[in-house]
């Protein structure tokens, strides 16, 4: 599929031929996001500047029909922005910046194509935190954040992006432009239509603005490594700090044995405990600017010790120590490189069954290949796990099988929080049922009629 | 209108003759919600116990084309679950009963018609704490809570009843029973639809089941009684508490000395202050179990005295203490009654803008009236007033002029928590902008094509 000259000449005059490539001049970012999707040329690349290009755009490819692919910062993992054949690739990275930063209402107004890395130093920079942070800061923008609804490494603090969003303009297919963007925390006039775009990847309308709610600076950090022996113990040990802490906990990620193993001997990092626990925990937390926040904090998981609910407590005595703690659970991005080839999954289960289904996994994996490998981490306190399997020589394609079946048994969801773009789209069925999809479905023809938004990402074509 | 024998014998074929009212028959409880609109007979009152029956009850409405008002613990402030003439009234109160609470997934599974009070009493009694809670507790149901998504007292620290609730269970209005009520944190599956049905008042679908997020309980709770200057020192205050005590902060609740002086004068309690100041403030916090939480506390709002911020602190040294606080706060059900007739809003307005807001309000009331009273209290953190305008013997209905210009004016909400029902119809394109009410009429027909359910709620018949 070709793009009508009739077409390409209302889009050139819309965005002029500096918002317009096609071809070879059509840079490599805009052919494939981080996913193992094959790359892919669109039939044309157009980049507005503001809504109202947006807008316009929008109006034209519905007119046209053309299927239309929204991108950010091509960094989702589920092959949503990677254009297929014959689609118009409507890119925002030229919709770009921050435009306020209100203290008072505690606010950012940002335009989708901000990069993440950008919204959380503007907010730092205005004495606020932004709530969300994840690996891709330096490349995810906002718009790209809401439109899959990012989760990260605070949501146990300051949940996923739909709860750090007061409002959203969006463009739909047919080019209407909705706004919602009071600096209201409540707002129970009417139906909150924003959540429908927050976490509909961009097949429902696409978002062009965001309102941010920004959090207080959060001071007296303290971060620890610790050893648990199970789950159990490490979901008591959560427990217990969330009731003892209040409301201070940021962040309690879980890493299995088989990632450190691959930490340590393919990462290159050294061993933080004399045994190698089935779980090692990052924990931390943001004491407050009170002297006695540290004492609490060490307080807290010494007495968890010696109950017994942690084998080994190592308590962060400065920044050097915590980039030390962190670089464990961030060190997957480098050991992947030296595993074997890995399938990488993104999953959640319910806490109470998430022993068993390790458990499961192990067997599983063993079962059908004794070579593979499983490596599992993950958020812990969110019920998110991120799993590979790492295998030479063999079709990795079965384990997402055997993955995704144990996780419909869990009941569980075959996408935490990176999404359903093309690539788990098969998989839907597994953790909704046909009530659901059919409610999805309408609500796409509802909003999309033309079925031109990003098409054949989350529901079939 | 009256129900159609056909109709009536197929109802009664799915409740049973015990599950059926008409006529005099009906309870007065059925016939009005709390607010001011006038008792309304339904045609039928029809109380299904179970989800299935509830469907069935559904699908024969929709093919007589009967309309449907959804009821609950009949507690709205916004005529929304009043009966209008010729509407089968569908109330959920058999369709009743927490089913489970699940400790380590630290949720809790309850039918709709179960009240507040009881979904927070079990959650005590299994060590936790549910989020959300308003003065309506005994009364109101966690189907109603949903259906309004009910803010209330503890916004600041756990979010309105949207963020405490990970799935549902709604019925359409043509007897499709649609569910997600997995056990998890995050779930990017496809689009969350539940959102759409939480805060949609039961126009959109009837909520019959809810699986709600548990918290760990609180300990360690310190409350204080504060006097501040002007709303700026307030939000001071706010901003330098969030930041020196975590997310720890419970409540953050303001009283203006309208109120003050009806809490004293007519509702009998006595002067907290030496002086009545401009905001009258009770703040709460769960400091935890560590020993220094108390010390905190007092230090942090001993500093804000030192530095002017603050120009008075009580804090509770008892129980005693924090009942007597709180009776500042919840005296207005009492003073109401000596004041004369009142007219009651639930506005969001910026923070931003709240004190030019109060002071528009006053001098735009004195204006319309000399003799007319504006009370105002709620809660500050979330952006939320409380206001209402007392006067004898004039027509009060020319305050909601007044008073929703302003709203429209400071860009706030004219339903911050209450919603909309039949009462704030009139003024809802003072909150949202035609392109926002063209989508929900759209929502609202994609999901209730035969405009069966609370016909004339949110949205005009």
């Amino acid at each position: 599929m070709t793009v009508p000259y009739d077409a390409l000449a209302a889009l050139t005059e819309v965005v002029g031929s500096g918002g317009l490539r096609s071809g070879d001049a059509i840079p490599v970012r805009n052919r494939k996001d981080a996913s193992k999707t094959e790359e892919g040329l669109p039939a044309l690349l157009v980049m507005p500047r503001t809504t109202g290009e947006v807008s316009a755009v929008l109006s034209i490819c519905s007119r046209f029909s053309l299927p239309v692919v929204v991108q950010g910062g091509m960094t989702g993992l589920a092959g949503g922005a990677a254009p297929m054949a014959g689609e118009v690739a409507l890119s925002l990275e030229r919709l770009n910046g921050v435009e306020e930063i209100d203290p008072v209402n505690r606010t950012m107004t940002v335009l989708a194509g901000t990069p993440l890395a950008i919204v959380q130093e503007k907010a730092a920079e205005a004495g606020f935190l932004y709530g969300v942070d994840l690996g891709a800061r330096g490349s995810c923008t906002i718009g790209g954040n809401v439109a899959t609804n990012a989760g990260g490494v605070q949501v146990l603090r300051y949940g996923m992006t739909r709860r750090n969003v007061l409002g959203v303009e969006v463009v739909t297919a047919d080019g209407r432009v909705i706004s919602h963007l009071k600096k209201v925390v409540k707002n129970n006039a009417g139906y909150d239509w924003t959540q429908l775009f927050i976490g509909s990847e961009g097949t429902l309308g696409v978002v062009t603005r965001v309102l941010l709610a920004l959090q207080p600076a959060v001071t007296g950090i303290q971060t620890a490594l610790c050893a648990a022996g199970s789950i159990d113990k490490a979901l008591a040990v959560l427990n217990r700090l969330e009731a003892r802490l209040g409301g201070s906990l940021l962040a309690f990620e879980a890493m299995w044995p088989e990632y450190m193993k691959a930490a340590t001997e393919q990462g290159g990092l050294p061993c933080p405990f004399s045994a190698r626990p089935e779980l090692t925990l990052v924990v931390e937390a943001a004491m407050g600017t009170a002297a006695a926040g540290e004492d609490a904090f060490a307080e807290a998981l010494a007495e968890l010790a010696e109950e017994g609910l942690l084998d080994d407590v190592l308590i962060a005595q400065s920044s050097r120590d915590r980039q030390r703690f962190w670089a464990y659970r961030e060190a997957n991005y480098e050991f992947y490189r030296a595993l074997p080839p890995g399938i990488h999954f993104d999953v959640s289960i319910p806490l109470g069954a998430m022993e068993t289904a390790v458990t499961l996994l192990r067997q599983r994996v063993a079962a059908r290949s004794s070579a593979a490998l499983p490596i599992v981490f993950g958020h812990l306190a969110d019920s998110n796990l991120h799993l590979s399997v790492h295998a030479e020589a063999i079709d990795l394609s079965g384990f997402a099988d055997i993955v995704y079946a144990l996780v419909e048994e869990m009941q569980g969801s075959i996408s935490a929080e990176h999404g359903v773009g093309v690539l788990k789209r098969p998989y839907l069925g597994m953790s909704r049922s046909d009530a659901e999809l059919a409610l999805m479905t309408s609500l796409k023809r509802t909003l999309d009629p033309g079925n031109i938004l990003n098409r054949g990402r989350i529901l079939p074509v």
